[in-house]
């Protein structure tokens, strides 16, 4: 049986990258394992890098530059981890996953800048609207639904104490905030329902939580809420919950031509055959200040190892040594939120000629909020439909098939009878995928960030952690997973 | 490096049952995959277990008793799981794990009595002894410390009303309570702060969390405590909080007459060769109805398998296809607690002799809460102490030495100088034992019963779930294992 799943693992272990790679010269197992060959382990490197996503291929990136000898070991058949887009039958590109930027997102732009994807701001003409919980549709310009003068107030105050709050939180050690223990008590739910008494503000202040997590505020610590908010900037701009949840000028500001796939595979063509796909890392046995990374079919020895996975993955590895009992418990207590993104493909933008931008935010539906996802040149139509914390566990268990029709239901409720019809159907179900099992970002319930947040990022032995989710600055984003990879790399260059 | 891995997984396969284990005839990997062949499997059987703590012997025992041919896959070098009792130098046997059992844990104590293993009170004879937060010792009998009346009454109502709400909540889908969308809204914690105004009556309530669940009252949700609750009881009696928490009529009423582990090493004698240690199951393959069973070493086909792990240990093993995505988001939402017990051997109990029965709740110290742990005869002395929730935690990386004598100046402060000169010392560090990871009881954070909860014992194909975690009454106790184990086999053996 043994036999069996080698074999299995090497079937078909040639390149997939997918749309927007280039053709690229990696590796199979067979022939990594052919390449080199050491006493116990098929290969020896320098370092082995464990996952390639953003993370793990800025790493490997960094470490290459640096002058070490690294291979990279990837479970799917294709980079990018939640970074991915199909190619359409129209000639376009489509984000299944990960997809947005915007300022203070510094070094994923000076990435992509580097490896010449470029970013075009989203398309932003026209009204957004807001349904009401009874399906109500009210038109609106601006960053908010229109409200009345109290709930405004209510909600700018709330929005105020969550900044001046999140700005005692220190982005590398949050569990050391003044009010660590108080904050990390309680539920982001709690917190809205005990401060906020103007039901308008509060039913925004949980759909940010929907919409910004895509996690419910019942299940996010308000220490970790504030946290998220404080690392949305960078070294010279404080973060704050505006730039976080806006799209002009916010976290959704900006998309990348052709897609931010682009940016993982032009990486793994650099790599090349430092690059292993279709390698499962199942074990990892530390011993004499060396690794040995055993993958399906392969295995890998090194000096030092950065495993670039959420921490609800890294811990399904096995370990020899065990791992410390906080990071292990740490990896028990750190999910990965729920996430499904649709994206309906169509000839034309039709919503732009009734005045519409695409943004819909609504308190009913499969899908709570959409965007307009056409090419920069609006040569044709997309609307793209998030399905986010309960709406995304909603349909776990229901057909693909179903899910569409739920969405483009939705779409024609929200936009008009042409809605109905697209050329095209884009689906990510991040939830189901093996080897993601959630969308970005992870979260912490209470009692999680001060407790067993100080192994968040410490070593164990030779392995360095990395990850979008264990990033200082846009945790969770793309912008952290680029900044955890190189901030990896750095410290094992600096030994 | 596979054959090299083979290799170590087979060393010393052989029996290692430990303390009050009989001569038990089980297999190594080697003589089972020898003992039978099939086409892709080393051995072809009807059911695997997988996890042979009291949850999956339970169910191997039923299942064979059934008719069914059975192999029991288990990780470590013993069975038991988090049931582990160690011998002492002057003929005793003191418990590492779980070790109380109470009125209405009828199952647990009828496979028992089936067993030949005994149950005898514990002692209570004497003064319990309850520290404050300023180290202030206060003498008292009964089973609350001494307050004044407006505490009293203030407590009384607080747990009226967790009982009341606790009714509410069905004990096999708690989901479902009518409140359960705001109840699964909040922290334990945030409970108790926004409902009880009396300072004594919430420190009492805090300790209950750390003492009952060994998890602090904002680890947990306000549901899952509800449920916790409700399930402390049988078919005939519903759970109430008083139990849950109380030594005497209590949860910890009992012990077993030479410890529990003789009930897990009997069983393993009566399953014999069908027993298979040291093999960690890495990999369930499922396919045509049917399931390959993947441990280190050792391959198993089976028509069905019963995963009898915590459900965050279960989400480490590599299933394919993948699990449903409900199921497997709810594994990365069901930590273990955070618990380690410390057990010093006196020649006497010394502690009698001043009145005292052994028991100490204080809200300071490494340890917090401590029972006199002397065997049944009193012929020596035994103190056992708890590290819960916060205290384990704030030694994880401690030696255990340290830990040790941190313990030792605690019982010195409650007991007095002869306890720093134990004869014996044992210590259980339930979070750093690879195969284990924490302690019981499993809980959830808020937001996940409503959830995911209905993916808890949903079978996924031909696999089962059982394991304390699993159980509908005295869930995250040993009578909830061995409950869990017999309902798996129930539901498989009916077809």
């Amino acid at each position: 049986m043994r036999q069996q799943l080698n074999r299995r693992s090497l079937l078909g272990a040639g390149v997939a990258l997918g749309a927007g790679a280039a053709t690229a010269a990696v590796a199979t197992p067979a022939q990594a394992r052919a390449a080199q060959a050491a006493d116990a382990a098929d290969v020896v490197v320098d370092t082995v890098v464990v996952g390639a996503g953003l993370a793990g291929l800025a790493a490997a990136r960094k470490l290459v530059a640096g002058g070490k000898k690294v291979m990279v070991l990837e479970a799917r058949d294709r980079v990018g981890g939640r970074v991915h887009d199909v190619s359409l039958a129209n000639g376009g590109t489509m984000e299944r996953g990960a997809q947005f930027t915007g300022p203070t997102q510094t070094r994923l732009q000076a990435l992509a800048a580097e490896l010449g994807v470029r970013t075009f701001t989203g398309y932003n003409t026209g009204d957004s609207v807001y349904y009401t919980a009874d399906g109500t549709a009210i038109r609106y310009s601006g960053a908010l639904p229109p409200m009345d003068d109290e709930s405004y107030q209510a909600l700018g105050q709330a929005m105020y104490q969550l900044d001046t709050l999140a700005s005692t939180v220190p982005v590398d050690a949050p569990w050391t905030a003044a009010k660590a223990e108080e904050l990390d008590a309680q539920t982001f739910h709690s917190w809205i329902e005990g401060n906020v008494s103007n039901d308008t503000a509060r039913t925004i202040l949980h759909l940010i939580s929907n919409g910004a997590l895509s996690a419910e505020s019942r299940d996010i610590s308000l220490l970790w809420v504030l946290f998220y908010i404080a690392v949305s900037g960078n070294e010279t701009n404080p973060g704050n919950l505006t730039r976080l949840t806006s799209t002009l000028g916010g976290a959704r500001d900006s998309r990348f031509v052709g897609g931010p796939y682009q940016i993982a595979t032009k990486m793994a063509v650099q790599l090349g055959s430092r690059l292993v796909l279709k390698a499962p890392v199942r074990r990892i046995v530390q011993s004499g200040g060396r690794a040995l990374v055993v993958a399906d079919g392969l295995s890998v020895a090194a000096s030092s190892v950065v495993v670039a996975l959420p921490p609800t993955l890294a811990g399904r590895i096995a370990y020899s040594p065990a791992l410390p009992a906080t990071r292990d418990q740490l990896t028990q207590r750190f999910p990965l939120s729920s996430i499904a993104k649709a994206i309906a493909v169509y000839d034309k933008p039709f919503w732009r000629d009734a005045g519409l931008n695409g943004q819909v935010a609504s308190l009913t539906g499969t899908t709570r909020s959409t965007f307009d996802n056409s090419p920069p040149d609006g040569s044709y139509g997309a609307l793209l439909a998030f399905l986010d914390g309960d709406q995304a566990r909603a349909v776990e268990e229901r057909s693909d098939a179903t899910v569409k029709q739920a969405v483009l239901d939705d779409l024609v409720h929200y936009f008009g009878a042409k809605a109905a019809t697209p050329t095209e159907f884009v689906l990510g179900r991040w939830d189901a995928e093996e080897f993601s099992r959630g969308g970005a970002p992870g979260f912490t319930a209470p009692g999680v960030l001060t407790r067993f947040g100080t192994a968040i990022r410490r070593p164990a032995g030779v392995i360095h952690w990395a990850g979008a989710e264990t990033a200082t600055f846009w945790n969770g984003h793309m912008e952290g997973a680029v900044r955890s990879g190189e901030q990896a790399a750095a410290d094992i260059l600096k030994g």
